[in-house]
């Protein structure tokens, strides 16, 4: 018998009918003993309804109000589950956030769990119900309601795991695992059977949108046992995340050595250039962008034979234009000769723990793009991953013979 | 300064220009200095919209989990509510019914209210809030949510004025007041400026459905100044609901004689025809239908020459096949000639506290109802009302006909 929690996203509620099968999936579990606490995200739709309502009243909704709002898309998601449950014939009951008590900070829109109270729901379990928890939301130390921001169920998902030491937290979504790269741009690509917390992180944050990048990191941090799964398939498998223990690197022989291509292309690319080359430079570039809250991702600083240095960074392409009015105004007092900006780029990157052991990973990976005459404009490297920027226009072609040149289509 | 609690219902509320209108009433309220409650429905059609999702999942919904899902209807509007407050500058904050602590029982989709935690709503209007409080809605001891049911708004209305013990309660709703009767019948029918608890409640219980009447019996029962308005005009006065001081009933000598006339074609006769008189026979016919949960309104019985008796009473129209089936089955028990339904009927009432000190009141009537050649089936009394059955056909024409003898079309 394992205790585990199952989290369904708004797709995989987003009808009647799709909740029955998601009841007949829980039964299912049920029926081999297991406890099982189901998180359910608002019905697809609906949390955009709610902030367009919001919009129809207030252009920019007071954050707590907006919260009260749309906290009940969830809501009435547990609702129609637990019956969905009660009607197969299971003992089921839900829970709001609040009624858990999943507690948060009081960032409205954007909370963050502090602690969760899970007497009540191992009770239910103890005493056979199915308890179904409404994801992305909890309440502040003052009974206010909050939410997790956008993809918050995930989060929710992860925290109830963590906190009943459940056996394995599944994420049920509309693709059936992890690929090596985004199917729908290379059609050998290929389902992981697992891959490492690391990679994953990676692969989220280049652009695999599967997982929410905060249930990783928070399920890495409490080794929950995550599993991504597809709801739409009946007997999958899904991929597994797996933990590293970081006493022994290499405990995976088998580990391959690059797990996936990620890609994004929602950067931009500042440059500042000629700037002198005196202690502090980077900070008086990157502090007006800080300071104006705007996100950066690459950095990248190479020194000219001048004396002079050039200053490279990417930001999300939505506030490349604010970020270089910013620079503009900045542009005299550290004595820049140019700022630019280029928003028609892309990032690939090739992920793997394995790649930590072997060498010669970055020379094939400059080498397969340098064949096909694809420029590469910035390097960053991690212990897992190398990410280069190139031209936008060529970021499926890079995808799809970086995929082949490291054999992803083979098992 | 005032304290006022203003409820408004699901038309109301039902678009997001119409809950802006509101914002403006209640900030016309501010501007004059007092302090203002606001508890709100859904917006109209968003609970039967609920309702018919959670039935197709199951079509006898689970109790507990329909209130889940049902609550949120007033949860979005309290939030829409509050913003469109913030809008005009006014400094706003909602709750739900659970926030607040609307203590109900366990009664799910029909709680009744135990008591309200009022302090934290108290603090926030000390410190310049505008409240907004999800009406219809509570929660149990055990923190699971509850709804009042279907109307439910009315009295949480009602509850929370008592328990702020504000100065007044007002209604707002899709009718400026309470009339002499519906104007849709009687293009003359007048609105009462004022009227008592005890005619306001023969009036809702006999069919002018202007309030919820448990709202009305809690307004009685503790005395909460109650008043009637119209959402869609700006500066109506609607109709104030009076109490009685019980130790000096003529009090008032300006109370007009008559206050309305209540009409209801809900109800169907039936009668018990030929039944031996003996003690118990009302217990024997009534007993089987109290034990189907079948209401009673009307029961009249008259002794015949014979030694037998006639014994008639009324019931909801959608249960007197119900009621025959169970009574044809006792007949031959209770030794009656025969049992017989009409639901070709209409019950119309003259309402007033005033008949209590003006004798000749029911004669006026029935002379009324004889010159129009109108019969009357059954006749039943209060010191308050005098209510009659007569033949549906003649309903409009009975309540015209009384309403200009009563001369209820003047001020």
């Amino acid at each position: 018998m394992a205790l585990i929690v199952q989290k369904y996203g708004g797709t995989s509620v987003g009808s009647p009918d799709r909740i029955k099968n998601l009841a007949r999936r829980v039964a299912r579990f049920k029926a081999l003993g297991h406890q099982v606490v189901v998180v359910v995200s608002a019905m697809s739709g609906e949390t955009n309804r709610l902030i367009g309502l919001a919009r129809e009243i207030m252009q920019e909704p007071d954050p707590r109000e907006l919260d009260v709002m749309v906290a009940t898309g969830e809501q009435v998601t547990i609702g129609l589950t637990a019956m969905a449950l009660m009607e197969l014939g299971l003992k089921a009951k839900s829970y709001t956030g609040s009624q858990v008590r999943i507690v948060t900070d009081d960032a409205h829109t954007k909370a963050r769990i502090m602690y969760i109270d899970e007497e009540r729901i191992r009770k239910d379990l103890n005493d056979g119900y199915v308890v179904v928890v409404a994801g992305f939301q909890g309440v502040d130390e003052k009974g206010n309601i909050t939410t997790l921001g956008r993809g918050g169920s995930d989060t929710t998902g992860v925290a109830l795991a963590t906190a009943l030491k459940a056996d394995e937290c599944q994420i049920y979504t509309d693709v059936d695992g992890v690929y090596t790269t985004d199917p729908r741009l290379v059609p050998e690509a290929r389902r992981l059977k697992s891959i490492t917390f690391e990679e994953m992180l990676e692969l989220a944050s280049q652009g695999s949108k599967v997982l929410q990048i905060r249930s990783v990191e928070f399920a890495g941090k409490y080794k929950v046992k995550l599993r991504v799964l597809s709801s739409f398939e009946e007997d999958g498998e899904g991929t597994l995340i797996t933990f590293e223990d970081p006493e022994n690197k290499d405990s995976n022989m088998e580990q391959p050595i690059i797990s996936g291509i990620a890609f994004n292309r929602d950067e931009a690319k500042i440059m500042v250039l000629g700037v002198p080359d005196k202690p502090g430079i980077a900070y008086q570039i990157l502090g007006p962008i800080a300071d104006a809250k705007i996100d950066v991702d690459m950095i990248i600083q190479n020194m000219g034979a001048d004396g002079t240095t050039d200053f490279t960074f990417t930001v999300h392409k939505n506030e490349m234009f604010k970020a270089l009015g910013i620079l503009n105004q900045v542009q005299a007092h550290i004595g820049a000769r140019e700022v630019r900006g280029d928003d028609k780029i892309a990032k690939v990157s090739v992920v793997g723990v394995g790649m930590r052991s072997h060498v010669g990973i970055a020379s094939q990976m400059f080498r397969t793009l340098a064949e096909e005459g694809i420029n590469i404009q910035m390097i960053s490297t991690s212990e897992i991953k190398i990410a280069v920027v190139i031209d936008e226009k060529y970021m499926e072609l890079a995808v799809r013979v970086l995929h082949k040149a490291f054999e992803l289509e083979e098992a």
